[in-house]
């Protein structure tokens, strides 16, 4: 698989399998009405990927308000989404003019006919583009190996850890630092940290839609800390800060704080231009393994 | 002022002044709206402090979702708060277990007679005390100096930096670190780290409502980075992870990437058992200056 974003014709942004899997169709005349289809393509054990939903979300928010980028995304998980139909019910909540304010919630319905709310977001959307161009970052990119040198899926598989699907990873091309991995082998280093290089096995680039999926797309840090099973996102937020320049990101999580069954999950996302291009943290449940 | 905390009889809480100004009113007959009144007393230049304005609307989800405590707050300023009458509207977006969400709004009458939505909050409550004792954290509190060592608001006037109300420094015993306000004298170190110890003026100790206050109290980073003027919370994220102890809490500002013009702010606080009580992340414009 790791060879693959190499070998496969390059996918463009809007037309790549991320694209389609995360479309969302608006409903004629009903304003801020979309439905989707939640892919099985996006899954990781039992789950429906979190960054995959949030990005999903990110695009009916990108279509339906006056600014079309991501600034500012909270998602909160409220019940485990499944694949199949979905609709998301957008509204803005406030259009100014280098920032529009906009809410979201993903519906599905349950084995009962019933409509279950399983996301709400709340964010802020701007042009990322007509940002003013200064930047004076004291943050430094992670210090990992080159993206040669990082581990593909096949060679750490992360089924063991959760069991059921792992779809997810056809779709992504990560390499995760070998320092971070000690967990697929029964040896984790306890640090509770998860460091990798993050592109799309068909080759599409980055873009600040993308970045939503990024930020919950590598293996959680409770791994790193000799946890199994899963860790469900309560909430995560995410500021995506710049577009990314084409090619792989360098996606560094950690975590510092696990207490009371939870656990926080910083994100850091830099990309070729050594630019700080998005940073999250989700608090997630931990696994009691 | 600094003395204040210790010549002052000591405030219970519920029964200090932040109740007080924090108190909402649930109108009879319309569940989830609660009538408030913002106090000119939580003010810093033009603004009504937001630290205040979250607690506020922390307050009023505590007393209509099935959860007491805030776990998880998320907070989107729309427009400027004013002091005077406000109106708050919540409502729970899922009852759990072990945790329920709610969504609720700030609103204000403008000039003209018309509703203006200042603040939207999506939030999932909890029972603190109910949750799991493990702790495994491996972040370390601030090194800082004791609070005798630290510094009070008469040594270093913050009006300086914005101009227009210090009220709020009156209702806080805010004691910062030295090193941290070389800007209160044209020094700044150009690092963006703001550290202090924080209490109420009063003598009231901190719950899980005054951490929310707390994130959001001391001067903001950008003073550290060399810029004047105002720095608006756009977002801000809040994760309250345990019951303070009683006595002032450690507060640790950093802000490692001002670009575009925007500038994220991290702030842990510690309380006097050396326990990681919250951890919050707002997205603020930078100041021109």
């Amino acid at each position: 698989m790791t060879g693959m974003a190499t070998a496969s014709p390059r996918a463009d942004i809007g037309d790549s399998e991320f694209d389609r899997a995360t479309a969302v169709a608006p409903r004629a005349g009903e304003a801020g009405v979309y439905d989707a289809e939640l892919s099985a393509g996006w899954t990781i054990g039992s789950a429906v990927n979190g960054g995959y939903l949030l990005a999903l979300l990110g695009r009916a928010l990108s279509g339906s308000l006056p600014h079309r980028d991501p600034l500012t995304v909270t998602a909160h998980y409220l019940t485990a989404s499944r694949p199949g139909p979905a609709v998301v019910r957008a509204q803005t909540v406030r259009a100014g003019r280098t920032m529009s304010s906009g809410q979201a919630s993903l519906f599905q319905t349950d084995d009962k006919g019933r409509e279950v709310e399983r996301i709400r977001v709340i964010a802020g959307y701007c042009d990322l583009a007509a940002l003013p161009d200064g930047v004076r970052t004291s943050a430094k990119p992670p210090r990992m190996p080159s993206y040669e040198d990082c581990l593909g899926s096949a060679d750490a598989p992360a089924e063991g850890q959760v069991g059921g699907s792992t779809a997810i990873l056809e779709r992504l091309d990560l390499r995760l630092d070998p320092a971070t991995v000690g967990w697929a082998v029964g040896a984790p280093s306890g640090l509770g940290r998860v460091r990798g290089w993050l592109g799309l096995a068909d080759g599409r680039d980055h873009d600040p839609l993308s970045l939503l999926l990024a930020v919950d797309a590598l293996p959680p840090t409770s791994f790193d800390l000799g946890l199994k099973g899963w860790t469900p996102t309560l909430e995560l937020t995410v500021h995506v800060r710049a577009r990314p320049v084409p090619g792989p990101l360098r996606v560094a999580l950690s975590t510092r704080n696990l207490a009371g069954g939870l656990l926080e999950e910083d994100c850091e996302i830099w990309d070729g231009a050594d630019r700080l291009v998005a940073q999250s943290r989700q608090l997630a449940r931990a696994p009691r393994g």
